[in-house]
């Protein structure tokens, strides 16, 4: 670092008005030296930078380090261990795709949304004109089913990272299909994307018509090409598969249709199959988590994420002691439904061995399984079990002696 | 662009896997075009960007578009007009500075925070131990003093800028403070920044007692370097200068202090001077405003935010007259607590020239005033009264016949 001091009158005659500088704070913070002019100040002036010493970023999966060879199937994973709050940050929201691993490059001003099938009036809607309807805010996770697939990876990112909360803001669905007027005998529909593969999701008509919004908005800002721009399908607690990125079609039917999408969703029962994979209540520690170290015993606070596809979540638990008891933890945000919801515990580790927990309830009042309860549920050996759909079982995480955090189930 | 079709296998194989390559998309959607490779795939997996059709910045005040000559001042305003919803994006967050122009490049390993003064036990915590205690998230504004200093300029960037809402992670103040022992003849905090120009703000203990927080996030990730990393203290609903950035020092003492930061609150009684800088209950229209245009007569989504330091937005009118009739906005966000508050209202515009206005009330049932209330507050004439402090007032929005949104004010 430059650590040469400058005149900062004549350094912004002189040059071409870098920024940079530092405060030259010789007192309590020795962090405030001086700075390196690195980015010129219109840069800095237009759309602001994270600070060089932050370097949190999201990773593939161990499996995947790239697209499969189809440039169809990727999986990226949000950096959990360093969130903090509910809110994901945009540039750090996971994605996972089986229809194309390479984003769509598409103008707004080209992009269509039809609404058709069985309504009385077929509509085609342009972003500008979607953007003249009355619209909400509010604030949703979206998980894809697949996370945790693998539940012995090492952190947190690893096991439970395709998962991420953002502030949605578009048009509320069941307007869009009021104005086009739905058929009596309609009871689905099937949102398409405008991927590579014309993936699409089933959607029954009631969940349709309750809260599902078309968003054009995240975090403030367009949504983001990753996760859809410019438009995507919120479908508020369903897996991730549901919230159709690029969204251009919506075709009222009236049956479930078998899609690209549905490897996951063959069921005897196609209502069964679709409707099981509302996410259940789940949780999971983020701090400390897998590959953290605490550096002796003391007082920290236990910090985590709890989400429910089924509403709000009304409270959480943590265990210090292997699951053998519970301990109520603090909500630290706003408990939106559909939202991850932050809680706090404070916690002073005696230097022991021990295993950490948490567990979640949500409105309905469903509580997280444990895993010895999941594998009783399927009748599978504890140490073998196969957990089919959204494994929300409760995640431990062992504090070694040392301070060393492991994953429990590895 | 490159619209020539490539062999996706061969692509990967050869290239250092590039991405931006779109979905062919030949059907409604026609900007689904084939795409540009552009970025290498470990950038957009590691923090992902948005789109290249989103052009959204921040702008400095029209009357300096670069810092003082003294590399103090300067102040850059969000883009209000393209906002959705309630969050602004870290990126296009505002910022406004007397301290300082140039941000401190601080290695938060090496900042510390002091607690010091009129407590029993005086505290340095570095950024560490901070993150071992407990803490909260909240949705909160924080708006410059002088936001609308200059309320003839033509956009709402310009007008009403100053203003940007985030999700704020952090130890509540009062803990920290209830940590060191506040002593009984305690009445004031000095909280001090890491700026050139030691800046610092006097609060009363009563606020900071009451729900100030010690932040080291916005919006799930670090405080960006623009808004005080690695630590700014919240003190939600008073304007933004009490807003510390770079928080190092907070002395407990038994009287207000007059600070650098002070030029604004000379008042023959301290406490009001301080206290009147609470932000009142202040509502604009971001869409449409000033220098956007409406394509002809028809339905349009009015849009906007609505907030108040007193506490939450409880509703939101709507004039379309000039203020002669007034109509009951929709909340379309969650109204938190000094918190940006989003609102819609359906509009069937005739074509003709016409005013429009928002005016909110908040939970304490505090009025938005409107500019005519104001002018005979301060015994002035309507066009050219002086607003002293923060100006609340009613924005006019004037919509011209052929469609262009004008200041109404101007």
């Amino acid at each position: 670092m430059d650590s040469k001091k400058r005149n900062r009158r004549g350094f912004l005659r002189d040059s071409a008005a870098l920024a940079g500088l530092a405060a030259g704070g010789a007192g309590l913070a020795k962090g405030q030296t001086q700075g390196t002019p690195t980015k010129k100040i219109d840069e800095l002036i237009a759309y602001g930078e994270r600070s060089r010493f932050v370097n949190s970023i999201r990773l593939p999966v161990a499996e995947r380090h790239s697209p499969d060879e189809f440039g169809l199937t990727f999986h990226v994973l949000t950096p959990l261990q360093d969130s903090s709050g509910i809110i994901t940050p945009s540039s750090l929201f996971y994605t996972a795709t089986h229809r194309g691993a390479f984003v769509p490059d598409i103008d707004p001003r080209e992009h269509r949304l039809m609404i058709h099938g069985m309504v009385d009036r077929p509509l085609v809607f342009t972003m500008d004109e979607l953007k003249r309807l009355p619209y909400v805010s509010r604030i949703h996770f979206i998980e894809c089913l697949g996370n945790r697939a693998k539940p012995t990876h090492k952190t947190v990112q690893e096991t439970h990272g395709l998962t991420s909360c953002a502030e949605w803001t578009g048009v509320p669905l069941s307007l869009l299909l009021a104005e086009a007027g739905v058929q009596n005998s309609a009871s689905w529909i099937v949102a398409e994307g405008a991927e590579e593969v014309k993936g699409a999701s089933s959607i029954p008509l009631a969940k349709a018509m309750d809260d599902c919004i078309v968003c054009y908005a995240q975090n403030g800002e367009p949504v983001r090409p990753q996760q859809g721009f410019p438009l995507r399908l919120m479908v508020p607690g369903f897996e991730g598969i549901y919230q159709i990125k690029y969204l251009r079609r919506i075709k009222v039917v009236d049956r479930f249709y078998m899609t690209y999408d549905d490897y996951g969703h063959i069921n005897p029962d196609p209502k069964v199959a679709a409707l099981t994979h509302q996410i259940g209540p789940k949780s999971v520690i983020t701090f400390p988590s897998g590959g953290q170290k605490l550096s002796g015993p003391g007082f920290y606070e236990v910090s985590g994420l709890a989400w429910s596809g089924a509403g709000a979540i009304r409270g959480v638990e943590i265990s210090t002691d292997g699951g053998q008891s519970w301990k109520n933890a603090d909500i630290r945000s706003t408990a939106h439904p559909m939202a991850h919801t932050r809680f706090g515990f404070h916690w002073n580790w005696d230097g022991k061995e021990c295993v950490l927990m948490s567990r979640c309830t949500d409105e309905l009042g469903t509580v997280q399984p444990t895993r010895a309860e999941v594998a009783k549920f399927w009748n599978e050996p504890l140490d073998k079990v196969r957990v089919r759909g959204s494994d929300n079982s409760v995640q431990p995480w062992k504090v070694a002696s040392n301070g060393s955090v492991l994953n429990g189930l590895s």
